[in-house]
């Protein structure tokens, strides 16, 4: 998702970007927790790593299709639809899916505490916290391109993996090694380094507003990161698909806040589906399952494992587009893959004792 | 060293290059060999620590300003010296420095057998070998041009830090931790990293006899670095200035060589020192001392040690020139900066037993 030019990233963006974020998703199952908080299925450690690996590869797999087919859809043609409408699709869609998820629940397992769909003002209370922090985010977007271009924004939003480690570690108070650090430093400098263009140096002229708003959105993307992965954490018993409701529940009504305030005339005047094609009804779609499997990760690894995925999928995004679209890699392209791959291997094999 | 842009490499490149990779050094100093080969001093474990601090800085500082003087000298206009004159000069003054410091030897500790000059054919025979390895080296060097532009072999020119490490693990036998290896190709990394220019994509269409030739090329510079670290370590007791007085009087002999077959129209027209300046003596001053510092790495050091300096260095040498020279640094030299920085980290956590 990261390694594509966006020139014109008003249009796509804003929708990869809400989703890949968004740190809720719906999981289809409702195997037990495997956190170090989890209370069911104690005995099956192997097949705990077993899950965290699945969902792992599959967010990898769905954010690098999804990059490419934001590449697929800029060769097609530019399509006008509202970004605003096709977001609130994705909640939408991923609400369902957990319903659709939570209905086979109760066929086979029946009703039960841990999975009955209504909630109490206390455990629900906490669930907008990340769809409002996101909004709050995505308004500064708006606003941070008075003072940095497009590229240099692509370049400043690594700083979200720095943020996540660093509020990682404050808020849910888990412990990377020092080798994990330096491999999460790694990662950022190896990401933005495989970005990077003849033209990236314009970040240096970043003014200190410009940098201000940058961190501050790449604190509340990773603090949205962090406190997602904590509610979901909290409860281990309560069953994903019923926390992710409520969480997409809220989703939906802060796009339509966005609906509302940005499009509310297209919407009106040209229908809420204009200029919906085939493509953009595989973007929401893929959108929905990354959803889904940003949770999963959300669930069964955590927030630095999600880092990690998108960060490896932004390198085979990019390798795949030499294929499919003939694109031509850079010397910094190498440079950045090999200090990633490094990253990674540093990350496993600093392993504090036998934290996850 | 490897920072300056050397568009007109030709004429300052060979001087700087072959004297800091030129791995034979005059130690100023006669102090007992502190490596593990190292007989005499065994007790001063924290005074080798001390040595092995001190040679790493003055090689580092000395780099630092080997750079500086080039971009001063290229400010200060061009100078039409003969670069093989100038190699021998500084090969004759590491000579005269090494007597020096064997006559200061005799005064103080009388004429033994490790502090003799005279030499048996068995010990003298494999010093033309380090010498003999960089002729070939800057051989190679005229033809690689035909295939490689002057910013692209700069580029190239970090494969040495890669076939420094492997053949330092191959010849010498000296283990590196997997954290290692995985630093030093960071540092690899890392450097290629800082020097990333818009042109730098270029390198990407060398031909594959450039590739030959840079990797041939690197193997010779590693092997003659680690082979001459081999030579000083293998007779610990040896007074190293005496080991250091053959070694140079192989190198005058091969730049002697050069002298005859490169600039011979030149020195007999002109003179020997014709076009030498203020600047050209502080060069060959400079050279000498570093080559001084790179033998002392490798008596109290190693090889690994040499190229951390050296890549450090380079580093260094970029922030001073931003304000002697009001150079801009390129996000790419903060990025590479970065990945460095952890990859001398890495090296020091990472250290198997006590191997050094």
């Amino acid at each position: 998702m990261e390694y594509r030019r966006v020139k014109d990233q008003e249009s796509y963006d804003a929708i990869s970007q809400k989703d890949i974020e968004s740190p809720d998703g719906r999981s289809l199952s409702s195997t037990a927790a495997t956190s170090p908080l989890g209370t069911a299925g104690g005995s099956k450690g192997k097949n705990s790593w077993k899950q965290k690996s699945i969902v792992t590869i599959a967010l990898t797999l769905l954010t690098s299709s999804q990059a490419i087919l934001i590449v697929w859809s800029k060769r097609a043609g530019k399509y006008e639809y509202s970004v605003t409408t096709a977001n609130f699709s994705v909640e939408a869609l991923k609400c369902l899916l957990s319903l659709l998820a939570l209905y086979r629940t109760w066929n086979s397992q029946g009703v039960t505490e841990d999975n009955r769909l209504s909630t109490s003002f206390d455990e629900v209370s906490v669930y907008p916290i990340p769809a409002a922090l996101y909004m709050v985010k995505n308004l500064l977007q708006y606003y941070i391109f008075a003072y940095v271009d497009a590229p240099a924004y692509q370049i400043l939003k690594n700083l979200n993996i720095i943020s996540t480690g660093v509020l990682y570690r404050i808020i849910l108070k888990k412990k990377l090694s020092e080798i994990q650090w330096a491999a999460f430093i790694l990662l950022c400098a190896g990401c933005t380094t495989a970005q990077l263009n003849p033209s990236s140096d314009h970040v240096l002229q970043t003014p200190i507003q410009g940098w201000m708003m940058a961190i501050v959105m790449a604190l509340l993307s990773g603090f949205a990161g962090v406190y997602t992965e904590a509610i979901i954490k909290k409860s281990p018993s309560r069953n994903i698909n019923v926390q992710n409701f409520w969480l997409y529940i809220f989703g939906m009504l802060f796009n339509l806040v966005a609906i509302c305030v940005q499009d509310f005339d297209a919407v009106m005047n040209k229908g809420f589906f204009h200029g919906y094609s085939f493509i953009t009804l595989l973007m929401i779609l893929n959108h929905a399952l990354s959803g889904i499997a940003v949770s999963m990760v959300m669930k069964y690894a955590d927030n630095i494992v999600k880092v990690y995925s998108t960060s490896v999928a932004m390198l085979l995004t990019a390798i795949v587009s030499v294929f499919l679209f003939g694109f031509n890699l850079s010397l910094a392209f190498f440079l950045g893959s090999t200090v990633v791959s490094i990253s990674v291997y540093l990350h496993s094999v600093g392993k504090p004792q036998q934290q996850k």
